[in-house]
């Protein structure tokens, strides 16, 4: 099963108290793509400037990543310029300069419309909307988004959760797109949208997942030593979600089985946590599976503990 | 088994987004004592004003709580003001106001002094060595503190945390403490420092257990459809940690066996979660065990997922 995934391509200044990196590759699209590419075969659709390196396309075409919708276009590739603090959930976006970016329609290329995962990574919400009227029959449909698209396209946002299935977001996005203090009244409030399930991404806190069939999971984040760049992690969870799911089959029609899905919010997790011990994607390059699977037995380790209620009190005791 | 609590009673005004309590019966040992008479036998050492509300006491003396230790003193009880912030995970202290606490020295009632379990809530570390020197021999020792001893008392602060066995911190108070951006570096340094357990409070995201052994545990927050007051969760975080140890036998002189203090943490998350669904102790007042048991089994389901590895690669499935 291949996965489709729409979403910019860029090139990043990322600052941390720690450390600098300049002209890194970054973007939604690119951190997706490596990531659920460890998985399965990935169909991107984005676009680049005439400066972007040869030599990112040449590792890309070194792994099962489908190019032919990748657009080159005159001028410069969209640039991306930010600032961690020292608790390196908050950043700030120093610039945005957004290059080719500004005149992209996505256009996908026919042989990508048998993908049977679509995730619409983190872009505006009319050429997310563009992206399901070309592929209306992905079997499931992920959909990211951000603070500046529910202050400035609300209403088109609204139109594009409406005919997804799964919602990334975090929950200061939660708060404020549903206006409800209450993380769960908020996702209650998604989920009557039509959604299947609401994942909320927690940062180093790992994720919640909430199921329109009344599901609540929290999975645990994989606790790390040192975080480099925090950059593309949530891109990144999205591609160990979906790049896990492209390998179950679906249980029936109605969709995944609710296993699958916890396991799949799990290889996000583990996944994003990689991304974070690098800049870009450097901590991709060269992961194997055996190094997820080492990751999944500690978070198994580390979150299991005794499922069998045992409180004596003093008046069973005596 | 019985638990002894060291610490702060007090009167607050606490004031939330969304409302606001005047004169409400607060305190890390209010809430503590509260917390763990659910499962044991407390024992409190503390000080009030003359002016402290007859009920409180009458509320106290109607659960397993001892209040021999408890000195009523001329003068006014310990007043705390605060503010919370849409994020009710971060909170302003507006006012504080000592009373009688200021002057305070805590005395061990005689009939404390079998006591196996021992919480030294946030107060004064000099206050805290003077308890240590009263109950060399309890079982095991839980020490909480706060930002403003770590940067007004840090030699004594330090001092006790080596005679204690498990230390409660936010991860920006450990950040504080150590001078570490990692938590994970953070904690081995605490841990160095001769503690047995580090557990991270994270509010709303639950806590961490870190364990000179090398053990590491996740435990999931109960997931809250409203929260009211955050005031005291902490608190009763400890007040469930050690009210549930104390229904349980240590494996061996060396201390609790390690599921034992995963459950433990469980049990801590659970009664911090029911506390702020109401201003000070209020939802801890007629709370049943059944209700902490109803709230086991669904951090359970919410936490556990498939401990087997299973991806099948292509090249496998082919």
């Amino acid at each position: 099963m291949s996965i489709l995934v729409v979403g910019s391509v860029a090139l990043d200044i990322v600052e941390t108290p720690f450390a600098r990196r300049e002209e890194a590759l970054g973007g939604a699209a690119s951190y997706f793509s490596t990531a659920a590419s460890l998985y399965s075969q990935v169909n991107l659709v984005a676009v680049v400037g005439s400066d972007f390196p040869r030599e990112h396309l040449e590792f890309w075409r070194s792994r099962p990543i489908n190019l032919s919708g990748l657009q080159i276009q005159p001028g410069e590739t969209f640039r991306w310029v930010a600032r961690y603090h020292m608790d390196m959930n908050a950043r700030d976006t120093l610039d945005t300069r957004l290059g080719v970016y500004a005149g992209f329609h996505p256009v996908i290329p026919v042989e990508y419309l048998e993908s049977s995962l679509l995730f619409l990574a983190n872009i505006q919400p009319e050429l997310q909307m563009e992206v399901l009227e070309q592929v209306p029959n992905a079997r499931l449909t992920v959909l990211d988004t951000m603070e500046l698209w529910i202050m400035t396209a609300r209403p088109m946002l609204t139109e594009v959760i409406k005919k997804v299935d799964v919602l990334l977001m975090s929950e200061e996005e939660i708060r404020q797109y549903t206006n409800q203090a209450s993380i769960l009244v908020g996702v209650r409030q998604l989920l009557a949208m039509g959604l299947k399930y609401v994942i909320v991404k927690q940062g180093s806190y790992g994720a919640l997942l909430f199921g329109a069939d009344g599901t609540y999971f929290s999975a645990p984040s994989y606790p790390l030593e040192e975080v480099i760049d925090p950059t593309g992690a949530g891109d990144a969870f999205a591609g160990g979600l979906l790049g896990y799911l492209s390998t179950v089959q679906p249980s029936s029609d109605r969709g995944y089985a609710i296993e699958d899905i916890k396991c799949g919010v799990v290889h996000g997790n583990i996944i994003g946590s990689f991304v974070c011990e690098d800049f870009s994607i450097d901590r991709l390059r060269g992961l194997m599976m055996t190094d997820v699977a080492t990751r999944y037995e500690t978070l198994v380790d580390c979150s299991h503990f005794d499922p069998h209620w045992r409180y004596r009190t003093k008046v069973a005791v005596s």
